[in-house]
């Protein structure tokens, strides 16, 4: 007999772990989208934990979805399924999948979001979702397939179903590739991929390829209206209303001000170029 | 004995199904008023499941809560407790109500909101709250029912009390109605009533409209700026940018854009009449 | 043996009270902040319950999710955790603490924000949060305490760990203030604090403070572009469209008209200044 996963517990007296997905879309907080999704869910496995990434990705913006579930992931325990459904190509001939990697779960739309998340790793095992038994019903709304299809089987997957009962594998999956900064012997060239709440702005720029050369740690960083020395290690390194470079909370370059909205006061945008420039030694 | 309702659980080893209750305000996501009325909803109830719909209904927009809660109950289990606070009337003579229809519960002020939920089909039943016992203090503040009064009621049918318990059975309730589309041999007319966050233009003519007539799914369809001509099934039928009408995951017919927020490029707000033409045949 | 704290359940059959944690912070909704936090601490404590509080507190406004906090609190059952993460001071010298008052638990960063909750009360205990052991890392991210830290130690808490466990008592915490309006035989001097979703005005003007001088009942107050007279029980009380002053569900004197924005329709501000002027009587 096959327990579901969320029996198995460390607690001694039965208080269950609830299956955990979390959930990444762009349907926003006002119309019924979010609520029917989580309807269906719940009418899968009326035990389940669901938590919100976020539901204002930008509409159909695939890559900033993935942007945010990147970040989220790490903090998650293996077994939860991430459900993520920004689906510009709904009632296409797009295939609807399943995906098992590093221990955690991926269920949406085949648009290339798993493809960012995995960044060029292989993933452990992906599934075509070919099986009506596990969905709403057999027809799908042509236009709303998170309440009828993506739904139920993240929430059939955190219950304990498996990859092979929900879907049949596959090999393909649509391919999707960050852009990854230039870098030559007089620095390295990127770009702004992120404006967080507090007008931070999140570079494409990593922890690895600054570790890779140890001088941009100390070089100049054009950006925006400004031009900063340095990576910092917190913001209170620099005066109120100054602007920093620092290692960000996703381990990637920020422009950021202390006290300040960097975005507002740079005249910094999505999409900024962002420069390091090494000096002579 | 009774057992609470959330007992009653198909799992085969002691994992409780929770008490689910769904929460339809527009107390917005920056104030204290939807934690507050979740703690009194939790001291009633600490095994609740509460699912918020949306926080963010138009200031006192009854009709668009009703909207945006009428899509989202066929996807939640029976027994469900729908929590409805939108409520311009408060501290007035208004009544507060709860009511089952559909082996659904529904809880809020009388005004109107059950009724366009139940769109002419008669409720099981309908109690006016009168039990202080149930409420989160005898005097509840004038201005916040939602957290002193319609939350643990809500909780306490959730968690298995009955509306005979909880209220007073009553024959009136506040009857509002739907605007229907009006229809003749030469076609419909009717208008836009929720552009949701895609920029999608809900209408007011439902599926049962469409399909009374035939004609209609080849009709033109008058809206905005624009003139599209039948009824299609997904979006990417048309090309990217190109506007068309379908029938939405509500049932009612839409006016989109394929990758592209139709209210903005066509000139679409609430309100907008919508006109189906026949064409001659 | 210490039974977890959410074993102990007035439910006969072994429904467990799952132990419960509301959320303030300034992270917003759009950014991985969120959801990362909540992750690591479900990873402390699979069972817990997270109620949201607010997470669009304005960046870095300490006093204004103290407001929004302060009202939440008397809701919630003795025993609840309230994490509360707005953190200017993140990385910096500024210590990490929790402290019990009133039964209920307060972890976040020493801002000022807890001497705001408690409004002159002793707190019964405060530590500062010292033990890595509770932390998801020896090494927090010093941009990002919440999830690192301050997310981990609340769960540890809720889930049963007291406050010797995870800290080291301590007799000082940062100490703020909130500005109180100005009394004298003529009247009450005060200010506008919040403007809710509603555009209620809510002032600093408390229900002791006008209790104390009932002649402030019948008081004309100034406020923005208008003048009212007396204090209202509910907003019905005066026509649509009509100004009135009322004493508000958090127990504050507040400003609005009935059925529509005070603050758009009154030009009031935060930080407008509110006038209570006795009549001579």
């Amino acid at each position: 007999m096959r327990l579901k996963r969320f029996y198995i517990s460390a607690s001694p007296l039965c208080a269950p772990v609830r299956p955990l997905v979390t959930l990444t879309t762009d349907f926003g907080l006002t119309d019924a989208y979010v609520a029917a999704m989580k309807g269906a869910m719940l009418q899968v496995e009326p035990a389940l934990n669901m938590v919100d990434v976020t539901h204002q990705v930008e509409p159909q913006d695939i890559m900033g979805a993935a942007f945010v579930l990147r970040q989220v992931i790490p903090a998650y325990p293996e077994g939860t399924v991430h459900l993520a459904v920004v689906d510009p190509g709904v009632g296409s001939a797009r295939l609807p999948i399943a995906a098992r990697f590093g221990g955690h779960f991926f269920v949406g739309p085949d648009n290339g979001l798993l493809s960012l998340l995995l960044e060029g790793a292989e993933p452990e095992q992906v599934v075509v979702l070919d099986k009506p038994a596990f969905w709403r019903s057999e027809q799908p709304a042509r236009t709303f397939n998170g309440r009828d299809l993506f739904g139920p089987v993240a929430a059939h997957l955190a219950s304990g179903k498996t990859l092979e009962e929900v879907g049949t594998p596959t090999e393909k999956f649509q391919q999707l590739h960050w852009a990854h900064p230039l870098s030559d012997d007089e620095g390295v060239q990127g770009f702004v991929v992120h404006i967080d709440r507090f007008g931070n702005c999140v570079t494409n720029i990593s922890r690895e390829v600054l570790e890779k050369n140890p001088r941009s740690l100390h070089a100049k960083c054009y950006v925006g209206s400004t031009i900063v020395e340095g990576v910092r290690k917190t913001y209170t390194e620099v005066p109120q209303g100054e602007p920093l470079a620092i290692l960000g909370s996703s381990n990637h370059l920020e422009v950021g001000v202390n006290g300040g909205d960097a975005a507002t006061l740079l005249t910094i945008h999505k999409g900024s170029p962002v420069s390091l420039v090494y000096g002579d030694e």
